[in-house]
């Protein structure tokens, strides 16, 4: 008997093309992620030229892609409530998810965009100038003109609430400042307590890290450490990269294709602990759910949720637990450099706390107040209570406030960070809730599987691999970052879960 | 005073319209390199399937912006007699070149070139397996295919004269049969008599290899050796590269970004002579015509010109002069490989005349009759004398004929070469023409410079890069192959430079 076929209709019609459009946007971020990649890692100095070309003209086919009245008009058409109810739910949050996207790709009128991107490119290199000279009156006009662009971006994104909300919204869909003034005005004080009966113990007193400064740790060894540890963490030949680059990253080239790297200085911990950092976030990029490959809900619903990975695989590359597995593996590598380092004593280096002035060299503990400080001034210029002329003060007394010492000059200040002259405000939040997730996860991820540590210390990962990728990686971007908090952790945000973690492990290493 | 600007004419916006359009396709096939750069050097094999979908979308979008409206009546209008006259002399050249793309990419239907890739594609693993099992018969009806697609395209192309012509032309511009014919028939005769010769005599009775048998050269001093001599030979770290991967390969990823590949072996003149020989390429690649970058001219004019460049280093590379700066060099790198060897046994080592079955592992002089056979088949089969059934054997009964034994099997004779699986036709001559004009360019820089050899055995290139840019280079496809060699060494293609250069050498080293 013949099957008589349907024809396609409208809707199946307008779903294709969406999936079709989708699948090219997919293309064209996967190609630039590689032009991006390559430029850190292997491309001839002079390439550079050719490169930005590329990764301009990719970003402008993605934007007109985005924009254009085709998606658009299919989307329309699937949103309308008669045709919205008759879509399963995969496609229901394909639909709103990419509704969204296409919705903000508009706002911005795209002088707007070309305007930003002349005057962050100029102040990109005028920043690394003053830095370099410790100048911020020379930076100041240039901040002054982004602070400008990024009020007037704040009102053509136009979310409700309070103006930072719109800019919070590129890293951290359906943040608001409402949730996070409560959450790092009570982390905020109590780091800071915590960092106070640190540093009045004795054990911080005579704490010393001279081991990295005199002994010399061959980049080849470093190398080896590190492939072993990605493979511990499941991250396989035939789907990731290890690479060297001046910073670390993660990228993601295709969805079975994605590549950390790493950088080697003399401190092994540098190159190890950037790789378990740089590990968490690959894990998650290849744990994304297959069935929304090539859609836009194939991401993560925020930044915060992709450092929770990362951050989670830190606390995990700095426990005793961890060390346990590792530390005979690092000492089979140096035999020499550690012939005389004890366990106790490796811990201890692993974990030592110490105020700095410079955010990327920040302990554990210490990490989240540069982040809570920046979101402070942030905020207070997108309320208009901060002047860009008086950032240096304000940010002076508020770090001598939470760190008890006070920078020397601006460029171990607020000329320290490339992020503003880049325009990403909004972006700093990100780091701090990664961390209080990762905590949050790690707490009901050892409640629930009780051997976890032990089998850490056996170098055993994959139930913990596990765990993450159906608590977290399997949803993309289907939910929101809260929904996968509070359906993994049984409540949402909660900072308190990461200052007890603090507290009980640096009371026993600083012995208070 | 105010100047008063003029409105852009239509002339002046026509001419801004091809450059923007050709400017946009030379970022993208930059694109596309860096894509296939990175399949074949770092990429994890899982990524395979995000790759081919890069590629297939970036030639996809390059195919239509070839062929758009948009450029074609730009065209069209810039080659108005009255406007075309207007036109400066690079902007005539730029605007004939691109026509003549123009048309060639509308000749073949959209449904032609996804059935060809569709066939070859399949066609291609089929290939693969037959090799293996030295199945003729598995591949035949696939081949069968792809001749009928290829007659079929001849067609469409519909090149003047010989329906070889049509092909011929992807790979060398302007070349036909007539002119090849009576080239190889004369080629083939020489060098057959050559080889007849030189198997006769008591050297070649009693030459062996087992050098390389026999003693480890490690990989790590073959690519201190590659390294140094891509530094000689004037390739700039800043501009290029050298990697690994299985099949060396030159690539451009954009004007100031060429990349070459080679691959480790023990018989360390493997590396060294894919070095020498990518590197012909790359620096030919490197010194395109600035003032025509991100135009249809900034390529070589032929697949031959390019072969020229890269067979020119080769002859270099195999030359006494050159052995006598590096050979202490590989004696100093592999003091114990090689302290029994002197300069002559080495010279002779890199010289071997030996009859071989495989194209790509044969020598300097028997090379070129490889070529000439593939031509000869692919010649009768487009002419319909030849039949795909009876490729193994006509084959196989010329190649008796010609290097005096008969391949064993058809993975040693018909079902070596992965090209025909491709729906590569007309690819082989370019090869030999390559050989060809590399001897002419040789002995007219001799003529020109007559100190050449001398520098040479210092280690010092410098002049004869300069000359190369100069008569070859720098022209890029602003001249025909023909053009450029015959305002180079006064004549067109002509055999005889090669035929002499090769039985001058070899009858010192074969002592005939």
């Amino acid at each position: 008997m013949e099957q008589e076929q349907k024809p396609e209709s409208q809707l199946e019609k307008e779903l294709k093309n969406i999936y079709t459009i989708q699948k090219e946007l997919s293309i064209i971020g996967y190609t630039a992620a590689l032009v991006d990649w390559d430029q850190k890692t292997y491309m001839p100095s002079e390439g550079i030229k050719s490169c930005s070309e590329k990764i301009s003209y990719l970003s402008k086919i993605h934007h007109e892609k985005m924009i254009s009245k085709e998606l658009k008009d299919s989307i329309d058409y699937l949103l309308i409530p008669e045709n919205f109810e008759k879509l399963n739910d995969k496609d229901r949050i394909v639909v709103k998810r990419l509704s969204k996207d296409v919705e903000k790709a508009t706002k911005l009128p795209v002088e707007f965009k070309e305007e930003l991107s002349r005057v962050t490119s100029i102040a990109e290199s005028v920043w690394e100038e003053a830095k370099k000279e410790k100048n911020f009156e020379k930076f100041k006009p240039h901040l002054e003109r982004i602070v400008e662009l990024k009020k007037e971006e704040a009102k053509l994104i136009n979310l409700p609430g309070h103006p930072y909300n719109s800019l919070l919204d590129d890293f951290e869909e359906w943040m608001t400042v409402d949730k996070l003034q409560p959450t790092f005005e009570f982390l905020g004080k109590e780091l800071t307590g915590l960092l106070k009966k640190i540093v009045s113990t004795d054990v911080y007193k005579n704490q010393s890290e001279d081991l990295f400064k005199k002994r010399i740790f061959g980049k080849k060894s470093q190398e080896k450490l590190a492939h072993m540890l990605k493979k511990i963490m499941n991250m396989p030949e035939r789907k990731s990269r290890l690479d060297v680059s001046m910073h670390p990253f993660t990228t993601t080239i295709g969805n079975k294709d994605v590549r950390i790297t790493t950088r080697f200085i003399n401190n092994p911990l540098e190159s190890f602990g950037s790789t378990i950092h740089e590990g968490g976030h690959a894990l998650y990029e290849l744990g994304m759910p297959e069935e929304y490959a090539d859609t836009t809900v194939y991401t993560a619903p925020s930044y915060g949720i992709h450092e929770s990975q990362s951050k989670f695989w830190e606390l995990i590359g700095k426990h005793e637990s961890f060390w346990k597995y590792f530390y005979p593996k690092f000492k089979d590598t140096f035999k020499r450099q550690l012939k005389d380092v004890n366990f106790d004593e490796w811990y201890r280096l692993n974990n030592i706390v110490k105020p700095s002035y410079i955010r990327i060299e920040a302990d554990e503990l210490t990490y989240c107040m540069h982040i809570i400080l920046r979101y402070e001034i942030e905020k207070g210029i997108m309320e208009g209570n901060i002047q860009v002329k008086d950032i240096p003060q304000i940010w002076n007394d508020k770090f001598e406030q939470m760190f008890g010492m006070r920078p020397r000059h601006d460029s171990e200040g607020c000329l320290q960070d490339t992020h503003w002259s880049g325009g990403a405000f909004g972006y700093f939040p990100s780091y701090a809730l990664g961390t209080i997730y990762s905590a949050q996860l790690y707490n009901q991820l050892v409640k629930e599987n009780p051997e976890t540590l032990k089998e850490i210390e056996q170098g055993r990962f994959d139930n913990t691999v596990s765990w993450l990728r159906d608590k977290v990686h399997k949803y993309g971007r289907s939910l929101t970052a809260d929904e996968i908090i509070t359906k993994a952790c049984g409540e949402g945000l909660n900072p308190e879960a990461w200052v007890k973690f603090l507290h009980d492990k640096y009371s026993k290493i600083y012995n208070f």
